[in-house]
C-alpha cells in the first residue's frame, strides 16, 4: 500500500530530479526518471548548478566518470541543495577502485549533508573502511557483514546508506530494510547500479523517511526487473521491456510482487 | 509530396550533419540523424570545430548540458557555417530554468547567424521576453499567444521559430506552419525534444526554405510517432519501434498522415 | 574452435576492459563488453587513468569526441597500460576529417606502444599516408589496395592494423585475415565501429595473438549482426536484437557461421 502512495505523489507531484552524474549512463538515468513519472534534468556547469539544484527536488549525485572540475559542480549544487532542504543522493560508483573515487567519495561526505549514499558491496566496505576490493565498477569482495557495515555507516555519517547487491540492504541506523526484488537479467547489462539511484533520487523527492523512500525505490526496481523478463531474449529485450515495466508499475504488482524485509 | 520530396533528396545526397550537442541525448541525437538517411557527426574540440562544421552541410548546436567551453566551441562553428552558408539550428534546451541558459542563448543569438531557433513553448517564450516557467527542460507556463510570439520573435531575430508542443508552431515572420502529427508517448521518454532538433538540421541541409524544412522535419517525426504507437507496450518499445518508423518512413505514409496547416 | 575457445575463455575470466571513448557510443561500448562476458570501466580523469588502466586488462582508446585534455588522458592510460604489458586498442574515429584528428592519431602512435589499430579504410588510409577521404566519421574514398596497406602500416608501426568494411581486414604485417562476416543493417545505426573495437579490446585480454584476437572479435560480431538480421523491422529493432545475440553466442553458431580467410 505505502509504496504504491509514494508512486502516486511520484506522478502526481512530477518531481524535478536533478543529476550530475557520469557520461555513460546519463540518459538511462534521465529516461528512468522520466519513465516513473518524475522529471529529470542534468546539468553540471559551475555557473548554473545552484540555480538548478534550487528549482529541484531531488539531487542525485554519480561519481561514475567522474574529474576534478565535475567534484566542485556536486558540492556547489548540494550546497544549494541542502540550503532549500532537498535530499542529495550520492552514488559512489567504483570508489575503491583507483584512490581518487575513493578520496572523492570522502571529501563529498565530509564538505556537505549527503541523505542517501549508495554503493555496491566493496564500494560501501570501502567508504566504511573495512577491507575491499572492487574492480572497475564491480564488487569483488568486501570483508565483515553486510547489514552490520550499512547500519555502522548509517550510524558514523548519519546518513541512510545503501548497498545493492543481489539483495539491496538499506539503513538509517535504526530502521534496515532488505528488499529481495529483483532478477538475474539486471545484471547482464550496463546501468542498473546507476538506475537505481535514480530512482531512489526519484523516491526521496516525495517522501521524507529516505530509507523507507529507498527501500520503495528498489522494491519498483526489482519488480519490474522481474516482469521484465517474462518476454526477454537477452539482454538487449530484456532492457527495453524492463523501461516498458517501469513505466507500467501500478498498486496491483507491487502489492503483489513486493519482498521487503524490516530488521529492527 | 514536398515532403517526400526533401526525403528523397536526404537519401539520395546524405548530407553530413555536424552537431555540439548535450551528453545525455548525444547519442540518439546522431542516431536519428543516420535512420533518417543522413550523416552525423559530433564533434566539440575547439581545434576542430570550425574545419568539423565547414565540411558539413548543416549545423546543430543544442544547449542542453552547455558549459562556458561548449558555448565557444559552437560560436566557433557557428562562424564557420556562416562563412560556407550551410544552415544553423539552435536549441534552446532548458532557456528560462537558469540565467545561465538563457545568456547564453542570448549570446548565440547576438554573436553568429543562426538559421532555425528550436525551443519549447517556456524557452521560447524566455527568448521572446514573454512571461514564461521552464521547470528543468520542461515547460510549465507562458504568457500569451504561442502563434504570435513565434512570428514576432522570426521578424524581430530574423530568423525561423521553432515552437514544439503538442501542435508544433513554425514561423520565419511572414509564412506559419503548424504541425498537427505526433503522439501522447513521445512525451513519455527523453530526447525527442532534442531529436527532433537533430532531423530539422537534416532537413533544412537539403532544403533553403527553412520554415518548410522545419515543418517537413517535424512532420515526419510525428508521423513515425503515430506509426510507432501501434505495437508499443511502453515508453522502452514505443522508442525503438520509432527509430524504426523513422528508417521506414516513405511517400505513401506521408502523403496519407501529414497535418500540416499553412497560416498565411 | 579457437573462437569459441576465446569466447569460453573471456567468459570465465571476466576481463576489465578500460575504456577512454567518446561521448556518443560510450554506452554501446561498455554494453557489448558487458554483453560478451567481460567487465567494462569508463574512466578518463588524469588523477585516475594510470592506476585504472594498472587495474585492466586491455585498454580501449576512441577519439570520437576528442579534446586535448582526453588525449592526454589516453597517453597517461597508455604508459601504464604498457607498463603492465596490457594490449592497447585504438579507434581513429574521424582521422583524415579534422587536421586535429589526423594529427592527435600520429601523437598517439608515436608517443605509446599501441596493439591494435583500427579504423575504416580512409581513416587507415590517412594514417597510412596515402590519399583518402574521410567525410565526419564516414569512409567516402582512399587510394590504393585496403590489403596491402594494412599489411604495410602494421609493419612500418610494427602494429596490428584493422580495417573495418563489408569486409574486415586485419594484418599484423605476416599474417593477414579476411573477415566476411556481418549484415547491411550494421550500417543503419550509429556505433557499430565504435563497439566492434571494444571487442577488439575484449578478445586481445585474453588472447595474446593480437592479430587472430581481432579477427575473432569481428567474426563474433558480424556473426551476431547476422542473427539479428533475422526478426528486425528496423534498426530500433535491430540494435535491440543485436545485444540479445552477442550475448547468447555460443560455439555451435559461431563454428556454422564464420567467414574467415587467412592470407599468408
Amino acid at each position: 500500500m505505502y509504496i504504491s502512495d509514494c508512486l502516486e505523489k511520484i506522478r502526481q507531484k512530477k518531481p524535478l530530479i536533478h543529476h550530475i552524474t557520469n557520461w555513460v549512463t546519463i540518459y538511462d538515468c534521465a529516461n528512468i526518471t522520466r519513465a516513473i513519472g518524475a522529471l529529470p534534468v542534468m546539468a553540471h556547469a559551475k555557473e548554473e548548478v545552484e540555480q538548478m539544484a534550487s528549482i529541484a527536488d531531488a539531487l542525485v549525485l554519480n561519481i561514475g566518470t567522474l574529474t576534478t572540475d565535475l567534484i566542485e559542480s556536486m558540492i556547489l549544487a548540494s550546497v544549494s541543495a541542502n540550503k532549500k532542504g532537498i535530499p542529495v543522493i550520492l552514488d559512489a560508483v567504483g570508489a575503491g577502485a583507483t584512490d581518487f573515487r575513493t578520496q572523492k567519495t570522502k571529501e563529498i561526505l565530509k564538505q556537505v549533508k549527503i541523505s542517501v549514499l549508495k554503493g555496491n558491496s566493496s564500494e560501501i566496505g570501502t567508504i566504511a573502511g573495512v577491507e575491499a576490493e572492487t574492480r572497475g565498477v564491480e564488487a569483488i569482495s568486501v570483508k565483515g557483514n553486510l547489514t552490520g557495515i550499512a547500519k555502522h555507516l548509517a550510524i558514523m555519517e548519519d546518513i541512510t546508506v545503501v548497498i545493492t547487491g543481489k539483495e539491496d540492504i538499506i539503513s538509517n541506523g535504526t530502521e534496515t530494510y532488505i528488499c529481495k526484488n529483483g532478477h538475474n537479467m539486471l545484471g547482464k547489462f550496463v546501468g542498473t547500479g546507476c538506475m537505481s539511484a535514480s530512482l531512489i533520487g526519484v523516491f526521496c523527492a516525495v517522501e521524507k523517511d529516505y530509507a523507507f523512500a529507498s527501500a520503495a525505490a528498489l522494491s519498483c526496481f526489482g519488480i519490474a526487473g522481474e516482469l521484465a523478463a517474462e518476454n526477454a531474449k537477452g539482454p538487449g529485450t530484456y532492457k527495453i521491456s524492463f523501461f516498458d515495466e517501469i513505466f507500467n508499475l501500478n498498486s496491483t504488482s507491487i502489492d503483489k510482487l513486493k519482498k521487503i524485509e524490516k530488521i529492527i
